[in-house]
């Protein structure tokens, strides 16, 4: 395998160092500016694309950890509608690379006036939504110029992981990520293997990306990086609500991609579910377990697995748009910031 | 045309009575019982398949007509990873056809140990969830024969907006939905025209259903209908995401149905997304808009659309199924009720 040297690449690289940085700066900042949170009722989220995938990992990581609930905010309620929500016991969190969506910097500036707490997990600390938050946590990721977000994303994630650890009082959660940029780096050295079975998928007609619990938000992302890199309709799902349904849809020309790192609680489920999606002829491929046709991820503690499943994720995109003949540091259509209102 | 005499075809057609039935057996009982709830500080919603795209209409409804931060439960935080939601100012509401779903009845069950007020809505007042919930909202729609649940989703919506309406202390509301059940039976007068339509379409490979604000649910309980009942991989997308990443998978052999009911507020931003589908090749189908290759329906207040807006997708949903040579009632692989837990 020749290695691709594209910026994606480069940046898909990077993400090791990126999350281990971020630890080491922001760690004992994030555990403190959480203590004064502890009477809020509950979480709201505001993000949109990438980020909005890091929200959903926020969503089992505050609900696991903390006991928080957390809703995902629908930015047009306050955009469209002009809806003044009720979140004076509510902690806001703005999730952004660029922080500069207008609908994401406008409804996290109107919770703050609703009296919410807020924060802004940003790249750019002199961003918009940086200066609508009373607290930043900033990712430190430098430039992303790719226009598929990857080293951000998993920056995200880890600035979710120090919130809730801090929410949750659980120092443990720091020392477990301490360790993740090591597992990253493992899995990162599957891409021999990566790019050997996307040159074989370069035919398929659709996916659907399939996971349980943690790793739903790992599903959406890799179903939009299938997407916007290598123009793959992919449709994520969690387990429960695939079988509830859109399991009719599994058939020749599909490709199911099933999320089961190990030690995922959901693990014999998973699997069933990959047998299940075979005998309806769909093609198959596990991310998590190893062995022929299987990507293997390394083992770590299930909460933080979501750093780590998405890797091959990230490399399986990248190497199908090489080998659809499209460019990943260009697709069609695309900008870094979308200006919606 | 003949007119298709599927279970499917009659449970369609018998929505504006079930509508106009719960809301005079209801609207009083509903708005009454949401008096106790005025201290609630955000609303959980816990549901699978249809019924999570009628929580997701509660998102934008609770919103914007009673400012209440909405929600939607991920229950393997419950179920797979045991955590206790803080839920002792939350009002918690499941929503199921069935009420049989293990997860649903187990996350609703967990939030009123732990203090949440809890009301089931459901359509058989029998079933566990009722059992679990302190209130319940019966739908009173009558046995759902159909595999694709149509008279159910929107008798849910109704249910949605009766809550709404008491929650807001908006009567206004309960009178504007009184109206629905005649803007209801005047949309199902499409039906020859959305057959003809759908004889067109019987080739489509996949497709992304794009809608804005309220219509969001809209968006993916059609993109759900087309995966289920005619095994078309189908994608739903808010406007404002699609064009922040997968507007690039736009091109020929893709179907782009956007929902832009009349009224609608971002009508002008959904109609330039269509145009821009169609110049990248893309086929468009308009929901909401008349004229050539458009499918109308009729005006009501925003708020209230997704009632009538879903109903031309379902006709859509069934006489594609129909052309490409499906059973509309036997979807392959498809049982009413999952039993995840």
């Amino acid at each position: 395998m020749k290695p691709a040297k594209t910026r994606l690449a480069l940046e898909i690289h990077e993400q090791p160092d990126v999350v281990a940085r971020l630890v080491e700066r922001e760690a004992t900042r994030v555990f403190r500016l959480t203590h004064a949170l502890a009477d809020r009722e509950f979480v709201l989220i505001v993000a949109r694309g990438t980020s909005d995938n890091a929200a959903r990992f926020a969503q089992y990581a505050f609900g696991i950890a903390a006991g928080l609930p957390v809703a995902l905010a629908a930015p047009s309620i306050t955009t469209l509608y002009g809806a003044r929500l009720r979140l004076g016991r509510a902690l806001v969190i703005g999730i952004s690379q660029s922080g500069r969506s207008p609908d994401v910097v406008e409804t996290l500036a109107a919770a703050r006036r609703a009296g919410a707490a807020t924060i802004a997990v940003v790249n750019d600390e002199s961003s918009p939504l940086a200066a609508a938050a009373s607290e930043v946590v900033p990712l430190g990721a430098g430039e992303e110029k790719s226009v598929a977000a990857t080293k951000t994303y998993t920056a995200e994630l880890a600035a979710v992981v120090l919130l809730a650890a801090g929410l949750a009082r659980k120092r443990s959660l720091v020392r477990g990520l301490e360790r993740i940029p090591e597992a990253m780096a493992l899995a990162l050295a599957v891409e021999p293997r990566v790019a050997k079975l996307a040159a074989g998928l370069a035919a398929t007609e659709g996916a659907v990306v399939v996971a349980r619990g943690v790793n739903f938000a790992t599903a959406f992302e890799l179903a939009l990086k299938l997407k916007e890199t290598a123009l793959l309709l992919a449709e994520p799902y969690s387990a429960a609500d695939f079988l509830h349904g859109p399991v009719a849809l599994a058939r020749k020309g599909l490709l199911g991609i099933v999320l089961s790192p190990p030690g995922a609680r959901a693990a014999v489920e998973l699997e069933s579910l990959a047998v299940r999606l075979a005998a309806q002829g769909a093609g198959v491929l596990r991310i998590g377990p190893s062995g022929h046709d299987r990507i293997p991820v390394p083992e770590v503690p299930e909460l933080l697995s979501p750093l780590v499943a998405i890797l091959p994720g990230q490399l399986l995109a990248l190497h199908l748009a090489l080998a659809r003949g499209l460019d990943p540091d260009a697709p069609p259509g695309l900008r870094k910031i979308t200006e919606t209102r």
